[in-house]
């Protein structure tokens, strides 16, 4: 990804976002028509802002653009860095700083669409990278191969049995709890949450996103960030599904216990019993379903 | 991406889902703990199965691995060839033929989660699809750059007002119709779903997946083999929430309608005002909100 030579054309009518430095919020005004039974109403709405984060790597005189990823707005230093951890890229000792743009040549609103994670040592080797991405976030062409590929690349993973024990009530609260430290859904009614809770419920930090594995990346990075990390003894709740990404980030993150409003897909499932993860699903009311490692939880 | 080298190890205990050829089908059975009100029980339950496909492009004795995705079993012919053509990759009369790996050296039960697109000429230029991959659905670093990148991309997009006009009354149904067609969502609750539907509301084709934007490619992909795209005076209907990416793919395919059960993003809105596109979100029992070309919708 090449940066822009010159500054791009001016924005669609009716669409504003933009501050007056050219930084975006996490909310968008727009003049929507709301339709009711038939009759229509003019009214101004708040959408969940979407723009680019370009998410670069820099050591020494050398850089490199690692991916760009749609986001919302806001804790992009987090991203960044939860998304570099989560894939393999840096651990949290070669992290020494973390900015926006501030080249001359890139225009004010694409500066802060742009993230340099400043590393202490030189680059991770370009062909390892390549082959990261150009798999997303799998690592063979079967479900159990891309588990033993985690498992290569991370050979001490936290999970298994650490002897954390949550109760059911506690579990029954977490998605009013997430919902009620959502700041920007409430708004839009657009975006994905993750939140962090101690075992006796408890929010430690949420995030909020576009993108469902930008909300656990913000998260993961919150944490990289404070010196947090491994998450271990703290329950991952999501306003979402779970899928073998969103499992793969938990797990590198050290997060035994992860807990879902929806349904878990089958190499979500795969991935928590073969790592001894607890995976909760369809979290509402006093309902949910235990797919793995029930142990931890007090039934 | 690199084929594995020897059969992945045994799948974790529990899950099943491949059938004696090694393929594997839309939901895997699993055995489950259901806790309602504090009270276990022990059940088997069906997930939706989740497995990666590597989708390859070969052109004469030359073959490249494009993209590796993780998605539900099941039309994956449909979901290369659509992927490939939302990406900028291929055009309908590049797609010479479309196969299941067949190498001896890839074992069996990986061969259905890799799809080889034969293509009628030279394969694309390799920059040009570094840098594509490297910048996901984004084009730029800033929203704007984005959508002025799509345009020089693709110098002829198709919408803009075409005349199509729909009734209030037609969108309100599309939901239930678009849930009626889920098979497999019934089974496990967790799929997302697209539909293509008439300017009546009658639909033509449905397509679910564990990733929204795969469900697109599906039916976009089943368009290019049928001969029939653009999709001109076809609605889209999406389960979920409509993003920039999901909007870029509609577009690409000609769609002047993009219905949606819940929000859009700011991105999504300005997509579609910047390209004539009508965007309806909130579909919701006798109401939704309409965030551009509103003249299409007859209210």
């Amino acid at each position: 990804m090449s940066r822009p030579s010159e500054p791009p054309g001016p924005r669609p009518p009716g669409i504003g976002g933009h501050g007056p430095d050219g930084r975006s919020g996490p909310t968008t005004r727009a003049r929507i028509t709301q339709v009711r039974a038939g009759t229509a109403v003019e009214r101004r709405d708040d959408l969940a802002t979407e723009e680019p984060l370009e998410i670069r790597i820099q050591a020494g005189g050398a850089r490199r653009t690692v991916a760009i990823t749609m986001r919302t707005p806001g804790h992009d230093f987090e991203l960044a860095a939860g998304f570099l951890y989560g894939e393999g890229v840096v651990s949290p000792a070669d992290v020494a700083s973390i900015a926006y743009c501030t080249d001359e040549d890139v225009p004010p609103q694409a500066r802060y669409n742009t993230v340099t994670v400043r590393l202490r040592g030189g680059l991770p080797d370009l062909p390892a990278l390549e082959r990261h991405f150009t798999t997303s976030s799998a690592c063979g062409v079967c479900g159990s191969a891309s588990l033993d590929a985690l498992r290569d690349r991370c050979p001490s993973l936290p999970p298994g049995d650490d002897g954390l024990r949550v109760s059911p009530e506690v579990l029954y609260a977490l998605p009013e709890r997430l919902r009620r430290a959502q700041s920007v859904f409430g708004k839009t009614g657009g975006l994905h949450a993750a939140g962090l809770f101690t075992p006796l419920g408890e929010a430690v930090a949420v995030r909020e996103d576009v993108g469902r594995h930008n909300a656990v990346d913000k998260l993961v990075g919150w944490a990289l960030m404070g010196g947090r990390l491994p998450l271990g003894g703290h329950l991952l709740m999501v306003s979402g599904r779970t899928s073998y990404e969103i499992m793969q980030k938990a797990l590198t993150a050290g997060l035994p216990v992860v807990c879902a409003v929806s349904a878990p897909s089958s190499l979500a499932v795969d991935l928590a019993r073969e790592f001894g993860m607890t995976l909760v699903g369809f979290l509402r009311g006093e309902r949910f379903n235990l797919y793995s490692a029930p142990e931890r939880v007090g039934v």
